[in-house]
C-alpha cells in the first residue's frame, strides 16, 4: 500500500521501475503535468486514477476529484485545463444509478472547471476485483506563452505561498469512513485550481514553481520541490494556515496536518519582488482567501526541508516513507 | 459484466448516463477517439482503461495492450500518437517484478510504436479490490490537415476493407485462460496501427470511416457505423479472412469470429473509385498483407448490417448484447 502513498515509496517506484522502462524526457521531468510540444503549440498534459473510498464525502465524490485532480495537475503548470478523458473501471453489481450520479459530479465540476469531458471509456470487472468504481482522466491545457513553471526553476531567495488552509480534504475523509464526529463536519477542499493560477499569473508570468499538496500532503511536495531544484527550503510552522478543527482531528488520530491530503490548495514558489503582489491578488480571489507566505528558499541544507516550530526550535520535514492515508483519493 | 463487453449494453451505458452528463460536443461524436482544437491545431484525443486476464498471453501483455490500444483508437481518426499518459492501478501485494515486466514490455510497445511516455500516475488499492495490475493510457496525436475521418462520412457506393484476419486476440486470451490446446499456438494480433493508416492515408486523405474492431469484434465495429452514418452494410462472409485454426477454435467454443476481439485489426470505409489503390498500399504493409474488401455501403436497409453466407442466404448481423469474453482487454 505504501507504494501508492505519494512518499518515498512512490517515487522510488517511479524512479526505479517506471522512468527507466518508459525513458522519455517529459516524464522525466517529474511535474505534476508534463509539457509537450505538438504541431508548433506548447500543452499541459497529466493523468491521474481515482480510487477514493468512500465514493460521497463531506464537500465531494470522486467525481468532482476525477475532475479537479488533474484540473489541478494542468494548472500547476500554468496550463488552463481544455480537454479530459475519462476512464470508469466498474466492479460488477455496482448500481447504474451509483454510476449514474457520479457522473452527474463528474459532468458539473467539469462545468464549474471550463473543461470539456471529450473522450472516455468503461471496463467491467468481476466483484471482488474492484471496488465499486475507479476513475481515470487525463486532461490537456495550453500553456499561455512566456510562461515556464516547473521546480527545476526554484532557486534561493524564492519566497513560499499557500493558497489556504490545509489538511481539510485528508480529515473529512478519515472522519466520515471512522465514523468520527469532531463537532463541525470538516468538508473536503475539493475544488479547481485553474482560475487562481489565471489571477496569480495575471500579476506575473514568471511563477517559478507549482505544485498541489495532494497524497503525502504539504510535506511531500515541499520536498519534491526541495530535492528537484537543490534548494533548501525554510518554513514557519505559525505561518501555515491550519484550521482548529484540522488540528483537533489531526491530534486525535495522531496525525501530522503537513502530511494530510489537499484537493484544493496549493503551494507557489515566487520571486521574492512578486510575492507580496501576488499575495494580493490570491486574497482577492475566493479560493485564495487564507493565503499566506509561509517560507522561503534558502541555499543552505540543499534539497532538505526545515521548519521553525512555534515553540522557538528547528526541525527537520521528511518525505513520508508509505502513506498515512490509503486511497485518499 | 454486459456493460463492458462493447455491445448494446456497453452503448446504452454512454447514451444513457455517461453522454448526458458530460455532455460536450467532442464526446458526442461517439468515435474511436475524439477530434478537438486547442492553440490552433487539431488532435486527436483518447483513452482506454486495461484489465485484460492473464497479464501476458501469447502474442502480448497488459503492456503492449495498453500502448496498442489508445494508439490504435487515434488512428482511426487518422492521427499519429505522438504522447501517452499512462496510470497504474495496483493491488496490494503485487510483486514489484511483474510491475516492472508489465513496464517493460509497455515501454518497448511505446518506442516501437514512436510514442512518447509522457506522464503518469499510480494508485494502490487493498487485496481483493484489484486483479494484479490495471492500466489507463490516454494518448494524443496530431490529425494531418485536409484528413476528416469519422463515422458520419460513410455513404452508401463506400467499400468496406478489412485489414487482415480476424479473431486471433480474442481466441488467444481464451485459448490461455481456459487451458485449451489447439494444435498450433494462436497467438494475439496485438500491432499499433498508425504505420499502416499513414500508408493508407499517403493513396488518399479522402478515407471516410476507420474503426478497430476490438470488444464486440468485426460485428459491433460494422453495426457501430451503420447506426451513426444512417447507412446500410452488405458483407460477403465468404472474403472476411479468418484463420482455420481460429475457426476450429470458435466450433469449439461456440463462438462466431465476427463477434471476437480483435487488437490489430482496422475496418476501413473508403470510397468506391480509392479502394483498389488503398488495398494494394496496404498489402504492401506488413500488418496489411491479406487485407481484402468484404462488402459495401448500401442505401438500403440503413443503420443494419446484412451478411450474405457463404451458402447463399443472407442473416442479419446484430451488434452483441452483452459481451462473448470479459475482460479481453
Amino acid at each position: 500500500m505504501g507504494h501508492g502513498g505519494g512518499g518515498v515509496m512512490s517515487a522510488e517506484l517511479v524512479q526505479d521501475v517506471f522512468a527507466p522502462a518508459f525513458g522519455g524526457p517529459a516524464l522525466a521531468a517529474l511535474s505534476d503535468s508534463a509539457a509537450i510540444r505538438i504541431g508548433g503549440v506548447r500543452l499541459a498534459f497529466s493523468t491521474d486514477s481515482f480510487v477514493v473510498r468512500p465514493l460521497f464525502f463531506p464537500g465531494g465524490s470522486i467525481g468532482d476529484l476525477a475532475v479537479n485532480g488533474t484540473v489541478n495537475d494542468l494548472a500547476m503548470s500554468g496550463a488552463r485545463a481544455a480537454y479530459l478523458s475519462c476512464g470508469f473501471i466498474l466492479e460488477e453489481g455496482v448500481e447504474l444509478s451509483l454510476v449514474g450520479r457520479v457522473s452527474q459530479a463528474l459532468g458539473s465540476a467539469a462545468r464549474a472547471a471550463g473543461v470539456e469531458v471529450a473522450t472516455g471509456d468503461t471496463k467491467v470487472v468481476e466483484a471482488g476485483h474492484g471496488d465499486g468504481i475507479y476513475i481515470n482522466t487525463a486532461g490537456i491545457g495550453l500553456i499561455p506563452d512566456g510562461v515556464d513553471i516547473r521546480p527545476q526553476r526554484v532557486a534561493p531567495g524564492d519566497l513560499v505561498i499557500v493558497s489556504g488552509a490545509i489538511g481539510l480534504h485528508g480529515v473529512a475523509i478519515m472522519s466520515v469512513r471512522e465514523g468520527l464526529e469532531f463537532g463541525v463536519e470538516i468538508q473536503s477542499d475539493c475544488a479547481a485550481l485553474g482560475g487562481l493560477v489565471g489571477t496569480m499569473l495575471a500579476v506575473t508570468p514568471d511563477l517559478h514553481a507549482l505544485r498541489d499538496p495532494t497524497r503525502g500532503g504539504l510535506a511531500a511536495a515541499l520536498n519534491e520541490i526541495a530535492t528537484a531544484s537543490g534548494t533548501g527550503i525554510e518554513i514557519r510552522e505559525r505561518n501555515v494556515p491550519v484550521p482548529p478543527e484540522v488540528s483537533s482531528a489531526c491530534a486525535f488520530l495522531g496525525l501530522d496536518p503537513m502530511y494530510v491530503a489537499n484537493e484544493g490548495k496549493l503551494v507557489a514558489f515566487v520571486p521574492r519582488q512578486d510575492a507580496d503582489a501576488v499575495l494580493e491578488a490570491m486574497h482577492a480571489h475566493p479560493l485564495g482567501g487564507q493565503a499566506a507566505i509561509i517560507g522561503e528558499c534558502v541555499e543552505h541544507h540543499p534539497g532538505m526541508v526545515v521548519a521553525h516550530t512555534g515553540l522557538g526550535g528547528t526541525r527537520v520535514v521528511d518525505l513520508p516513507i508509505g502513506e498515512q492515508l490509503p486511497r485518499i483519493c
